[in-house]
C-alpha cells in the first residue's frame, strides 16, 4: 500500500489566521492535501508533539541585492536573504525590482530576474519601485508587468532620486485603478526632512540620533494625509508601509472611518526600538538603528500594538535593508563618523521579524495566535495577491509550515544567517523560535541546521489582491 | 473495509473566516474529523459539487419564548425559533435567560431550561439578562453561573422596567472583569426616550413612525458614549449590541482608536430597513419595522457596511424578537391602534439574517466571504466563547454546516418556519438560500423540508470570550 | 462753571474686550460718560499715570451664605463675600438662590433676598438652582422668576441632594429654550463618583488626595458629551462650568463644530492646581483644595489655557465656595481626620481670581489683555444678560472700574478680605493687583483699605443672554 | 469759543468689536478724540439719528492693479479700487506688492508705490507676495521690508508660476517666525489641480463649470493639512486664505484644538455663492463666478456661518480680484470660449464685502453686531499689525466709520463703483448699505456720491500681529 502524503506532521497545533485546533497535517506533491485527525500514514511522518504550527511567514516588504549609489551596497542577495528567512520562519519574501531613472521597469525587473534565478532557497516575488513614471512606463510597461504577475509597486514620496511629486502619484494610482494592482507607499514629507537635515547639519548635529530629530512625526503624519487624499481623489486601495506612531495612525484610522480602503503596514523596529536607540550625541553605534521613519517612543509604541490588535494593520513586514555596520565605518578614512544624512536608512529583521512578534506578542499577551498568522503570513498574501497559495494552511495551499519551539534564548547576531554584522535587537531575551521551516513541504530549517539546496526557491507571479471585494468603482472627475 | 467518516461532504468550496479553499469535509460523531482532497470513502457521501460550505450560523442575539408581561408574548418558542434558524443556515442560538426583578438569575436560568429542554432542533446557549444586580445576584450568582458556562449578559440602559442605573451597570462590569465574562449592552438614553415619547403623544403623534421620532441618533449616541466610559472606567472589554449608524460608530471607533476593548454588534435591519420603513401617518403596517434602536436612513446603512468591512463589527446577530401583528391588531377593540409606546419592540429575523447578508453582502460585492464568515459565525463563537466548537470548520469542530444555493429568490413569510405572520423584508428579491444545514454532522435543513427530530438541539456552556487576550488588568481605582 | 463729570480717571491705559488705547475717563451719576483726550474737569480727578484700566470683574460662579446641611456652612456672606470681590477687582457677582427639595424657588428668591439685603458692598444678581423641577416650578416659578430678571440657572448631574436626572434636565432645557434663559450645567457623573468613592473607602482610602481619584477626567468627559447630547436634542444653548481639562474640552470642542451652542467656563483652581495639590495619603492640608471637578495636571493646565486663548472659554470664574479649613477639623473629636467624601468641595478664590490670571496670564505673555477683559467682564456679563450695564467699559455702562498696579507680591491669606482662613494660593508669587476698584463710580478699594459702605451693592435683574444672536428654533421632536 | 471737535457724530449706535452704546463721536485732526453723552459741540455736526455706526472695514485681501501675464489685465487700480472699497463702507486696503519671478521684493514694492502713489483715495497696506524666495530675498530683502512695515506675506501653494515648494514655504515662515511677520496661505494641491484639469479637458468638460471640479474640497483639505504641518514645524503663527468649507475647517479646527496658532479668513462667495453658481455645460455665465478655491454647497455655507460665529475665523476678505467679463470674451475669435483653466481666477468683491455681512449676518440674526465689527475691522487690523489705528473706534484711533442705513435693496453692478462690469451677486436683495463713510474724519461717501479727492490715501506701515501674545517660542530641530 502506498503512502497517501509524502509527509506528514502528527499532533500539531495547527493556527490559521481564524482558527486554533490540534491535527495532523498531510502533504502531497509540496502542498497541504488533508488535514485531520489520524491521518493515513505518509511516506514519511514528523511528530509535532503539540507544538504550533503557523503558515510560513510573508515578508512583504524586504530589500535584497538591490542595486545601490555606490558605495552603498547591500549585504544580503537572494541567497544569503533568503537563507535568514526561512530560519526566521518567512518563507515567501517579496523584495522589490527598482526602476532607475531613465530607464524602464521592464529592465530592472529583467535585472532582478537575473539577480534572484537559481539564488533563492525560498519562494520570492517581486513588487516595483517606480521611480520615473514616464508615459512608457505608465501606459506599457506597467499594465504588461500586471497582467504577467507584478500587481503591487511602491511609490516614494521622500529620497531625492526616487520620490515622486503628487502628480506622478497620481498617475500611478490611475494606473493601480484601472488595472488592479496596488499601490504601497512610503509617506514621509520629503522637503521638510531635506530643510530640518539641513538646520541640524549647520549646528553640527550630525550624530545618528539626529537622523530622528529630522525626521519627527509630523512629517510622516503628513505625508499619511497626503497619500489618504490622493488616494481619495483616484478612488483606488493604497497601502501605507512602515507607519511608526500615533499620528500617522490617527489618519489612517480617520481614512477608514470615511470607507477609504487605506490599508497599512508596520514593523518590528516600530515595536521594540525608540528614538533613545540611536543613542547620545559621542556614540555611532546608533547607526545600527537608522532607518526611516524612525522608531519613536514607548508610548507610540502602544498605539502600534494597539493598532496591531485592533485590525489597522493588515500586514507586518521586517522593511529588511542589510547594510553592514563595517561598511558604514569604513567609508571614513581616518576614523571620522559619518553624517546622519550619509548613514545607509535601513535595518536587517528578515529573520528575527516572526520571532519578534512570535514571542513578544502571542506568548507577551498582547496579540491572538490568529492575529499573529494573520499580520505575518494570511494578510500580506491577501494584500498582494498570493493567497491562498501563500499564506494559509489551507487545503491545496503550498505546504510552507512554521513549527514553533517555545523556549528561553537571548539573540545574537551570532545565530542569524543574514550576511549583516549586527542585528539592532542584540541581547533581547526571547521566548520561542522556529524549531523547523518547511517550504512546499522540505524541511529547509530543522532548527540547528540550514538543509536546503541553493536555487530551490521559485518566482511566484501575484494575482490582484484580495483584501476586500473591489467596489465598483465611479469615474472619477 | 469500514467507512474512515460517517459523512463526507465532497467537493465544497470551503470558506473560514480567513480562507476559502476546495476540499472534502469528512464527519465523524457529529465533528469535522478531517478536511482534505480526495478523503477516503465514509458512510454516507454528499456531492455538494462546487457549493460554497460555510460555518453554521451563530446567532448571539435572539429572543424566544421569554417570558414577557402580558398580554404581550413572544411567537416564537425554542421550537419554532430553532427550526426557523436551521433553515435559515442557524446552528447555534443565543436566546437571554432574562431576570425577573424581585426574583434571582438562577431562577430565571432554570426558568429558561425548563422551556428550552426537548424544545430545540439545533444547539444554543444561553445568555443572561441582568435586571436586578441586588449582591446576591452579584456576588453569589453571576460568578456561579459564569463558572457553569453563562458567560455573557446584557444589561439594558433604556426600558423601563429593564433598565440598570449607571452604578448597578459598573457593578455588573465589575463582576464582568473579574471573572472573565462578557457584558452585553442596549446603548439607548431611557430619559430621553421618554421624554421624546411624552411630547409626541402630547402632539397626538402615535403613529408607529413616531417611534423613530422618539429615538433619534443622538440618542444612541449618548449613551454609546457612556457605556464606553463606564467600560473604561472599570477597564473591561464591552460588547455593544444592535449599533444602528453613524453617531454610534464613531464613538465606537473613538474608543477603539483610544486601545479600548469595545466591540460591536449590527443587524440586519441596519441594512435593509430605514426609518422610512416605518410607514406614514396613516398607515399602521410599519409596525412591523419597529425595532430598537429604529433603522435610519441610506447614508446610516453606508455607514454599517463600512464597519462591517472595516473590522468595526465582530458580531451580525438577528436580534430576533418574535411579535405576531395580528397580535397587535388583537389589542385594540373596534380596531383602534395601539400608540407606538405600546408596539412591542423588535421584529423577527432568525432565519433570513445569513441570507440576507450572503445575497446582498457577499454576491452583492460588498463583503468577502471570509468576512462573512467571521460575522455570522466566527466572531460570535469566539465573543461569547463557544470558539472552535461552533463558528469554525476546523478539526475538531462540531460539523455545523451549510451549503449555500446561489440562486434567485423573491423573500415571503410563506417560506419560514418562524411562528411570526410576517416579515419586514417580504418581497425582497434574494440570490441565495441555504441548500442544506447540517447540525453536528445531520442534515436538518434539506433546502425544501425541515427533516430533525425535535429535541435534538443540545444546550452549550459557554467558556471566556476569545476575541483578543485578556491583558493584565491594572487594579482600578 | 460746574464740572462736566463727577469723577475723572486721567491718563488710563484703557483696555476692552477688543481695544486698548490711552484716554481719560468721565464719570457722572454713577456711569461712564465719556472717554476721551483731555476731557473737561471732573468735580474729582485721579490720576491713572498710565496705568491699565479694565472693567470691574463679573464673577459669574460663587456662592456666599448658601443654607448648608448643618455641620457645614459657608464662611462668606454677602458682606464679607462682596467686600473680597472687591477688592479683588471684582464689581459683581452672581451667587446661586439655590432651591431646596421640597420647596419652591419663589421661596428660594425670597430667602436669597433677605439675606443679601443691605449687605452686599458691590452689586449682585443672582443665578438660580433648580433642584426639584416639579411642575409647578417649571412651569410658573421659572418662567415667572425669567421675566422678573433671573435668567440664569444652574442644575447638577452630580451631588445626591441636588442631582437632576436626564429627563428632568431636559424639562429645565426646555423651559430655558421657551423663555431665553441661559442653563449652567456641573457636568460630572454621579455614579460613577460614588461607585469609585465607595471602593475608596473600602480600601482605606480616604485621603483628601483620592478626592481626585474618585472622580478622574472621564466621569468629567461623560456627563458632558450627555450634557452636550441633552442640549442638542430640546436645541437650546447650554454653558458647561468649571471644566477642567482636555477630555471635557474635546466634547465642548466637538460640539462646537458641529454648530451647536455649547459654552464653557473655567476656573483658576484648573490653571494653577494640580491633583498633587491634595497632598499625599498622610496629609490632611490637601483638604484646602478639594473642589470637583478636582484639579489635574500640568498638561491639562496648558489644554485650558489654550482654550482662554482660542475662544473655546468665555467666561472665566472663582467658583467660590468659602469653607473654613478649622471648620473642616472642627468636626473632628479626637483630631480624627474627615473622609474626603465628607470635606466640603469647594474653594476660596472670589479676590484672587483676576490677580492670578492678570499676572500669570496677561503679565505671563499667555493672552492678550483684551483676552483677559473678555474673560473676566464682558463675557460672562453677556452670558447673563448683564452687558453692557456690567463688564463694559463703554458710554452708559457703570463705571465699574479696575486700576492695575503691576508689581511684585507674595500672596498670603493675611491679605484678603474673605472670611475663609486659607487661600489655596498661599505663598504664589503675582505681579500685579487692583490698585484701585470702582463701583459705579465710587472708589471701593483703594489698593490699602476697603472703604465703601456695608448695603451700597444693588441687586440686578438679568436679561437675556446675549452670546450671538438666538437663531430661530425648530420645532423639536 | 473755539469748537472742542472738528466733527462730532451725534447720537450714535457705536458698535465695537465688544459692545454697542449710544454715544456721540468727537472727532479731531481725523482721529477719534472723544467718545461720550452729550460731548460739547465740534466745528460740524453731523446727526446720525441712533444708525449703528462701526469702524471702516479694513479688507485684507485684495487685488489691485496687479501686473499680470498678458492678455489678462486687473480692471481695478487704486483709484476705482479704492473708490468702490469706499462706498462699500472699507477704509483701509491691504493689496498685494507680487514679487515677479527672477525679480527681488524690493523692486515689487516700489514698483507698487508707483502705482498707488497719489492714486488712493482710502489708507493701504501692503502685504507682499513672495514667489521666489532666493536667499537675497529671505535673508537681506525680507527682514529688511518687515522693518520698515511690510510685516505680512502671502505664499501660494499652487498656479504654476507663482507656487513654492514645501522647503521654501519653510524658508518662508522661519523668516516670518525670526522677524515677526505673518504668512498668509493658498492652500490648494497644484498637482491634484492640474491631474484633474488634463482629465477634464480630455474629455472635452472646459466649461466654467468644471472649474469646480478639478479644484474639489479635498484638495484645499490636503494643503490645509499641509501648511499646518508645515507651520507645527517651524513653530509660528499662520493664517489660511479664503477657506471655503468643512473639510479645510476640520483641518483648522484639530490644529486650534492642539494648540497652534492657526487664524482663518474666509470670504462672502463660501456664504453667498455655490458651484452651482458657475452654471450648465452650455452657459458661459459662469464664468463670472470663477474663484479659487470654488464656491462649494449650501451645506458647506452652513460650516463657514459656524466657523464665523463660533471664532474659528478672524477675518472676512474680499479677495477682490477684478477682472472683466467682456474681457473674458474679448479673448476668443469668433466667440469661442475660453476653457475654464484660462478663465482668470477671482472675482469682484471689494464693494459688496460689508454691506453683504451685514444684511445677511447682522440683520439676518446669524452673527452679532460686535462680531461682524470684528471679522470685517477689527480682527483683520489686529492679524496684521494696523490695530488699534485702524478697525478700532477708540480713542486716538483713526476716525474711519461707516454709518448704517438700513433699508431694502437690490444689488445691481450699475450701484457699484468699481471697473468691472459685473457682479456675481447681481440681483440680490439686501437690507442695508453704507449710508456714509468716513476715512479720518472726512466724509468720503455720503450715501449718494463719493466725495472725496484722489490721492487723499495714505501709505500704512504695518506693525506686528496682535492676535494673541507672541509665546515664547522653542528652538526648531
Amino acid at each position: 500500500m502506498t503512502a497517501a502524503f509524502d509527509l506528514i506532521l502528527r499532533h500539531c497545533r495547527v493556527a490559521t489566521a481564524s482558527d486554533v485546533f490540534e491535527a495532523d497535517i498531510g502533504i502531497r506533491d509540496g502542498r497541504i492535501a488533508s488535514i485531520g485527525l489520524a491521518l493515513p500514514p505518509g511516506h514519511r511522518e514528523i511528530d509535532v508533539a503539540g507544538r504550533v504550527v503557523t503558515p510560513g511567514g510573508v515578508d512583504a516588504h524586504c530589500h535584497l541585492d538591490q542595486p545601490m549609489a555606490p558605495p552603498v551596497q547591500m549585504a544580503d542577495n537572494f541567497e544569503t536573504g533568503t537563507r535568514s528567512a526561512a530560519c526566521g520562519g518567512t518563507t515567501t519574501v517579496m523584495p522589490f525590482a527598482a526602476q532607475q531613472r531613465g530607464s524602464g521597469l521592464r529592465a530592472a525587473v529583467q535585472d532582478y530576474h537575473a539577480r534572484s534565478e537559481g539564488q533563492a532557497y525560498v519562494d520570492y516575488a517581486f513588487h516595483l519601485i517606480v521611480n520615473d513614471p514616464t508615459e512608457a512606463v505608465l501606459e506599457t510597461e506597467l499594465p504588461a508587468l500586471i497582467r504577467e504577475g507584478y500587481t503591487s509597486f511602491k511609490v516614494y514620496m521622500t529620497y531625492e532620486d526616487q520620490k515622486l511629486d503628487d502628480g506622478q502619484i497620481l498617475d500611478v494610482l490611475d494606473i493601480s485603478r484601472r488595472h488592479g494592482a496596488m499601490t504601497m507607499l512610503h509617506a514621509e514629507n520629503s522637503d521638510c526632512i531635506e530643510w530640518l537635515t539641513r538646520r541640524l547639519e549647520a549646528r553640527g548635529r550630525t550624530a545618528p540620533r539626529y537622523h530622528a530629530h529630522a525626521r519627527p512625526m509630523l512629517v510622516e503624519r503628513e505625508a499619511t494625509h497626503r497619500a489618504i487624499a490622493l488616494a481619495e481623489l483616484v478612488d483606488v486601495p493604497i497601502l501605507i508601509v512602515h507607519v511608526s506612531g500615533r499620528e500617522a495612525v490617527e489618519q489612517i484610522r480617520w481614512a477608514r472611518g470615511q470607507g477609504l480602503s487605506i490599508y497599512a503596514e508596520t514593523c518590528p523596529q516600530y515595536l521594540f526600538l525608540t528614538a533613545e536607540s540611536l543613542g547620545m550625541d559621542e556614540c555611532y553605534e546608533g547607526a545600527k538603528c537608522v532607518c526611516s521613519p524612525p522608531p519613536r517612543d514607548k508610548a507610540n509604541q502602544e498605539v502600534i500594538w494597539n493598532g496591531l490588535n485592533d485590525g489597522l494593520f493588515n500586514v507586518f513586514s521586517s522593511d529588511h535593508a542589510p547594510f553592514r555596520y563595517d561598511g558604514m565605518e569604513g567609508k571614513h578614512p581616518e576614523g571620522e563618523q559619518v553624517a546622519f544624512r550619509h548613514i545607509p536608512n535601513g535595518i536587517p529583521g528578515i529573520e528575527t521579524r516572526m520571532p519578534l512578534l512570535y514571542s513578544e506578542g502571542v506568548l507577551g499577551g498582547r496579540i491572538s495566535l490568529e492575529k499573529f498568522v494573520e499580520l505575518t503570513a494570511t494578510g500580506p498574501a491577501k494584500a498582494y495577491g498570493l493567497h491562498p497559495k501563500k499564506g494559509s494552511i489551507s487545503i491545496g495551499a503550498d505546504a510552507d509550515l512554521v513549527i514553533w519551539d517555545e523556549r528561553e534564548l537571548t539573540l545574537s547576531n551570532a545565530m542569524l544567517h543574514h550576511a549583516v554584522d549586527y542585528t539592532p535587537y542584540e541581547g533581547m531575551k526571547l521566548k520561542a523560535w522556529p524549531g523547523m521551516t518547511l517550504s512546499r513541504g522540505e524541511v529547509v530549517w530543522d532548527g540547528k541546521a540550514f538543509t536546503a539546496p541553493k536555487g530551490r526557491g521559485r518566482f511566484l507571479r501575484c494575482g490582484r489582491p484580495s483584501l476586500r471585494p473591489m467596489r465598483h468603482l465611479a469615474e472619477a472627475a
